[in-house]
């Protein structure tokens, strides 16, 4: 890595220290390495002899290679065909990347061991974030893994799995009357006043440094080729952003063809809480805050995303799209795609499974393209969206 | 594979055909291989081009090799340093293995991955199985993903979380007022019936065979080595007769030095229902049924396994031993798990961090042992216990 840029201004920011956003312009930072330099110590066959965690990118993740990263075997997900749901929904190559298959059961692994373990090799004692549900569980877990104190903020609302995992992992877990911007705002003051450092979405450069791993070992298993479409259920959308930064990168690297197009990125969000979606139509290049948000998928409830300009701007340049699907619908949707694959995922995964119908009725998608599904996370953590 | 043979009678059985358990006496079968035949065809370092999942030991499993298994991505879960908890209890090598990170988040994924490719391969219709918890919401999703109808009997107290898996991957769950074993009955009388086949723990004889690649796994994440004792919290007890088992198999395959020595295998269960444990120190070779079982750690609920000669045989053999914990002292002992490593286990692996504790007071087991603890499933699925 060879340090921190500003997404929006391009400010430059060192990386040896802890750093928070922009120091210029508040907005997310990213981190930069030299691809020259991983290109010439590293080839994508050497990679076949290493273990199947994220960490098998070593050289394109921010820790020193000299420091034992805050591990829980994450990463390594399988991805798997989906022909039933396929068949059913009208697609030739309709695949899945089961996120649940990770240490705290959803994608939120691979940021919190990325942005856990670069906190902690900088000197952080304490780590806080609010969290809509999966988050708060990951950064529990890694924060008892790197023996770090760890506070959450979560919604009254969230699902009682979430708080439970939190709690028993030893967090200290704060429930607030709103929704994960109140939890993000009561987050931020206790911070400054208690010296915990914030690990909140895209408020550190290191949770989308874990995330876009997703994109990598995507290439890896579709033997060093990209999918034609990547339907991703949208949040905080640093997988979005991320896997699109991994694209880049490997093509910089050479391990994708350089002149490979990128998937176009769908972004799917619930109707309750649909900022992106709504900012995407409009033609904006910020997202809408909805007044009221609501959805049973807890994880896309995040209805003022600090990185929506990246978002918005990721879906625009690989031509892809954003939709919103309601809750009765991406139930149901869940409910099939357990059916028909055996897969018991997180609602937000059956949003994508009902946003491909939408998607395949209205032209956008075609039945010979090659389709990528991530489900987040498992349903076992939702059973109130079931059982109810 | 060239065969089945009863682990009891050792009268032989035809693999071309469902069997279920042996003609002769109703013992398991177990399947036998032409180890010589294997070692020519596959080497240790063959393995390491292969992806992670258990299909990886394909030499070492029943389905004929150019036969899609129904597979969900399942084995190649995590062996991990356990330092903080080490210290806490007082042992300097403590690993666990963490089989919450499989597809429906047990380790009874890797049984269902194995016996439903057979049954499927073989030509059952449907299956049908009871389940004190993890595992009707395994063969539930491996059905589903197989295509084939499924049929669980679960006892009204099982966890909530067991029956919504269950339901949501389509299976037909009937609860009944009574055991496991109550179900079992009520399994094999409507299998008869209506021609379910009975995929029961060790009534057919390929889940054992895919739980056996635990031990498989376990030798090759330890450089082709093996612990001094393992712990394994037992309930029908097929993955301690099935990594025994492949603990064998890999030193006839000379994958394991010939004059290795095998673990000391130790059968953890509950007070409330300690049928193996009662039966090991009593000094029989068979178990001894308690009268009202009953544990929170709805897995250790199986008051009469079927497997018990074989278990008894195998622990004794191993130089092994067999012990007791109460629900109190389990549920507190997960507990510590979580806060101390940030991996919140279903309530079985407490009963194992619990059974180290007395083992050192008893000097059953010595501070500087390598132990390994097999992690069986995620907390995730026992809210019930922890939020009461």
């Amino acid at each position: 890595m060879t340090g921190l840029r500003c997404t929006e201004c391009a400010a430059e920011h060192e990386a040896n220290q802890l750093q928070t956003v922009c120091r210029e312009c508040s907005m997310p930072l990213v981190a930069t390495y030299d691809l020259q330099a991983v290109s010439r110590a590293v080839t994508r066959d050497d990679l076949r002899h290493r273990d199947s965690t994220l960490w098998r990118f070593r050289e394109m993740l921010p820790l020193d290679t000299d420091l034992d990263p805050v591990t829980l075997g994450e990463g390594g997900t399988p991805l798997l065909e989906l022909p039933t749901l396929g068949r059913n929904l009208g697609l030739h190559r309709l695949l899945g990347k089961n996120e649940a298959l990770n240490p705290t059961a959803s994608f939120k692994d691979r940021g919190m061991t990325a942005a856990v373990s670069m906190a902690r090799a900088l000197g952080a004692s304490s780590l806080a974030a609010p969290s809509a549900g999966n988050a708060g569980g990951a950064l529990a877990a890694y924060g008892a893994r790197a023996g770090l104190p760890v506070h959450i903020a979560m919604p009254v609302d969230v699902p009682s799995a979430n708080q439970l995992e939190a709690q028993m992992c030893g967090a200290n877990v704060t429930l607030i009357d709103g929704t994960i911007a109140d939890c993000g705002r009561w987050i931020g003051e206790r911070a400054k006043s208690e010296g915990w450092f914030d690990v909140s979405t895209l408020k550190e450069p290191y949770r989308v440094e874990g995330k876009k791993t997703m994109g990598y070992e995507l290439a890896e298993q579709l033997g060093w080729t990209l999918p034609d479409v990547i339907l991703y259920p949208t949040g905080g959308g640093t997988g979005l952003v991320g896997m699109a930064k991994a694209f880049e990168e490997m093509r910089e690297l050479g391990w994708l063809d350089r002149s490979a197009r990128l998937p176009r990125m769908v972004a799917v969000q619930a109707t309750g809480c649909a900022p992106v979606v709504d900012g995407f139509l409009a033609g904006s290049d910020r997202g809408v805050v909805p007044e009221a948000p609501h959805t049973c998928a807890s994880g896309l409830r995040v209805p003022g995303p600090i990185g929506d300009r990246w978002m918005l701007r990721t879906i625009r340049e690989t031509g892809g799209t954003a939709i919103a699907i309601d809750d009765d619908t991406l139930l149901e949707a869940t409910r099939q795609l357990a059916r028909d694959e055996g897969i018991f995922a997180a609602p937000e995964a059956g949003a994508l499974v009902a946003a491909c119908r939408q998607l395949l009725k209205s032209g956008e998608l075609r039945a010979d393209e090659q389709v990528v599904l991530f489900l987040t996370g498992s349903g076992l953590k939702y059973s109130e969206c079931f059982e109810a």
